[in-house]
């Protein structure tokens, strides 16, 4: 029998992203949401809806919490006393210490599980990202492996950890990460500092830093704060603050020394900062490779893929600056920005000419010793440039021994077909053939 | 006649990367320094040593001080006295306005510029970086083109500022940058967390950031220290230590509106969010791609080039996990790390195995009509799979008017010899020959 999952919040994007994962593996979904749009959204993904969740929560195996971070703990205080026993309660939120807490005063006999995924709800597939569950030992027997395998078997890696390493975890890695880069964002506003300007004396380390600012600044600020306001964050603030403050006072005040010596201490504990380096030199050099490939393709063909819309745009490379790659094509321009597009390789890009050109088409009727075998004839054909496919569509013997073999020959659309055919008929001649 | 130049500080990282770029473009020259090993550092690059710069400044025609920041302004003011009406001054320190102030006593006649290279002394070829150059009308014309025209063949760009405009920039592009990042990596250690155990738990954007934090604390402390020691960059830690306080003020208190409001005034002044949040993107899919290539290969032959020694390692991928893969080649495994290593396309692996493989070598003859052209025919063998190359060693007329034909194939290594002959053979057959 299909399990009956209740997404809570299903309407948002976290909850959507459930919505689509469940399907797949077959589950049967109702959402529930405050959003007004709703009941359309679960219409539109054909799924059910449900507006009284307080009497609904009883039917259902799964009630899974995808909201905010600051009523998650409200809504499960709500909707886990009307929940049966052998059901399991879940969470998706990015804290864990509040949520299993308030999950604790669930039914007895109700499971209860912490998730956290560690990817936005605009990756589809999340091979090889990370899931974080909490368990509660002697609360989750029956469910947990379920919960594993929903996770896993969409390509996700699960990792266990108590609520409060969980907290303390991410304290550091979102907590301090998403807070660098805001202040960053935020000072360069109070600077009045331009970004645009700036971009002419970027160094590639400079320049992949403002880009995770501005990646930050694009997300929903109000999931940011409730992030920052997690009392494991503040303890992070307080200790990035000292740290700034330890830093700025000894290199404006000249104690150069106490300035290398701090910097000497946040190495040593970091560890292998060699290997940091490599990876980031790789980073840069990704960033920096593909740049340099088309600056050297001027005058060369090239496809470039968009990578939102998928469109491929062949063209001849006219012109490369870092932001903008200029494409002519039967005599039509095109810019593309750098940033949202990938250079296909030259095989990519004749899949892509086979599959979207018109292409021409060549019989071509040869003489030959009738021992010869047309398979192999055709192969041979097959191999001379521009030639797509050849289909042997008539054969019969002539006088002395001969036989008249003729080929359906396709021609890629982008090529000369006479040329090729002329090629085509060298070759044939060359194994002595008689073109007729 | 070949212009002379004195690098003073020449046996530093950076100063031994202009005697590599001058040497290319044939300028004469020498170096001094205070390092001890100057001297001989001069003998294994084939150039000349000064001992007593302030006697030898009179014989150069450049003088290009590249030492650190904090004695840029001392070593111009001993060394610009003694220096000849004709000859450049020009220091390649990352602040501007110290070097050029003290470049402005100079005697008469001397030109001076100040050049900023954006790039690290580990860059040979700093295509498409920046280097920027502050000029002082009037006392830079004859010098300037040629100064220009040294770095654009190295293959960098020039920019314009003035030293104002410089120090300002690069307060944040360099100063505002390592500041967030050492700060972050002081953090990390201030707090005892435990980075590998966290590697486990990261998502792209932190991971990263970790990197980049690591990268910078790889460097040396001292020049980092004198860097953030400039007047500019105070001004610059004071603004980012106001936002980080006014930032976890009011996340701290639970001001939420406060904080939305802060990060959204943050990304307006920002821009363009969406097309960092696509760059960064980008790299990150550039980090995944080539993992995911990496784990979908296993039991197929790739290779892998080690990116610091050029080695090239091939083998059947056996086992992929985020940091290392392991290669089986002949019963012998090989574990790299995926920080070290780029996959190469089939392409490159095919050109590493012509050029690096003991290939087979066997000689086919075949009797076909006298009318055919051994050149297509050896253009037919040359297609079959394995083979690298063929050429026609011996043609004699046998009877009935047929040719008697023998090529020397080369098979590639790894492939079985008699198979590829076998698929000679059957074409050469297939096309109405006689294997003799």
């Amino acid at each position: 029998m299909r399990s009956k999952v209740l997404i809570i919040g299903g309407a948002g994007n976290m909850g959507q992203w459930f919505v689509r994962s469940l399907k797949r593996q077959n589950y049967k979904i109702s959402i529930a949401d405050i959003d007004p749009q709703a009941q359309e959204v679960a219409k539109a993904l054909g799924i059910g809806f449900v507006e009284d969740v307080i009497s609904a929560v009883r039917d259902f195996d799964i009630v899974l919490i995808s909201v905010p971070i600051n009523v998650t703990e409200e809504v499960i205080w709500k909707v886990a006393p009307h929940m049966r026993p052998g059901s399991l309660l879940m969470d998706v939120t990015s804290v864990k210490k509040g949520p299993m807490k308030a999950m604790r005063d669930a039914p007895k006999g109700v499971e209860t599980i912490g998730a956290h995924p560690m990817f936005g709800p605009t990756v589809s597939e999340p091979l090889g990202q990370t899931v974080i569950l909490v368990k509660v030992e002697g609360r989750c027997e029956n469910w947990l492996p379920r919960i594993v395998d929903l996770f896993e078997n969409s390509g996700a890696h699960v990792e266990f950890l108590s609520a409060e390493e969980h907290d303390q975890m991410m304290s550091v890695v979102q907590g301090l990460t998403h807070f660098a880069y805001i202040a960053i964002g935020a000072t360069i506003e109070s600077l009045k500092f331009d970004l645009s300007k700036s971009r002419r004396f970027m160094s590639p380390v400079y320049e992949i830093m403002v880009d995770f600012v501005g990646r930050i600044l694009a997300q929903n600020p109000h999931l940011y704060a409730m992030i920052q306001a997690c009392p494991d964050v503040k303890r992070v603030h307080n200790a990035f603050i000292t740290q700034c403050l330890e830093l700025s006072d000894s290199a404006d005040s000249g104690e150069t020394e106490k300035f290398v010596r701090l910097m000497r201490n946040a190495a040593s504990h970091f560890g292998d900062t060699e290997s940091a380096l490599r990876r980031s030199d790789k980073l840069v050099n990704a960033k920096i490779a593909e740049l340099e490939i088309l600056a050297k393709s001027i005058g060369e063909e090239r496809a470039l893929r968009h990578i939102y819309s998928d469109v491929v745009h062949v063209g001849i490379v006219r012109k490369v600056t870092p932001q903008e790659v200029l494409l002519e094509r039967e005599g039509k321009k095109t810019e593309l920005k750098i940033e949202n597009v990938s250079l296909l390789s030259a095989d990519e890009l004749l899949c892509w000419k086979v599959d979207n050109l018109v292409h021409h088409r060549r019989d071509i009727s040869v003489a030959l010793l009738d021992c010869v075998k047309p398979e192999i004839i055709a192969g041979i054909i097959e191999g001379v440039d521009g030639v797509i496919s050849v289909k042997q569509i008539d054969t019969y013997r002539i006088k002395n021994g001969h036989v008249s073999l003729t080929y359906r020959i396709k021609i890629i659309g982008d090529k000369d077909p006479n040329g090729v055919q002329h090629e085509v008929e060298e070759v044939l001649e060359g194994i002595g053939g008689k073109i007729r």
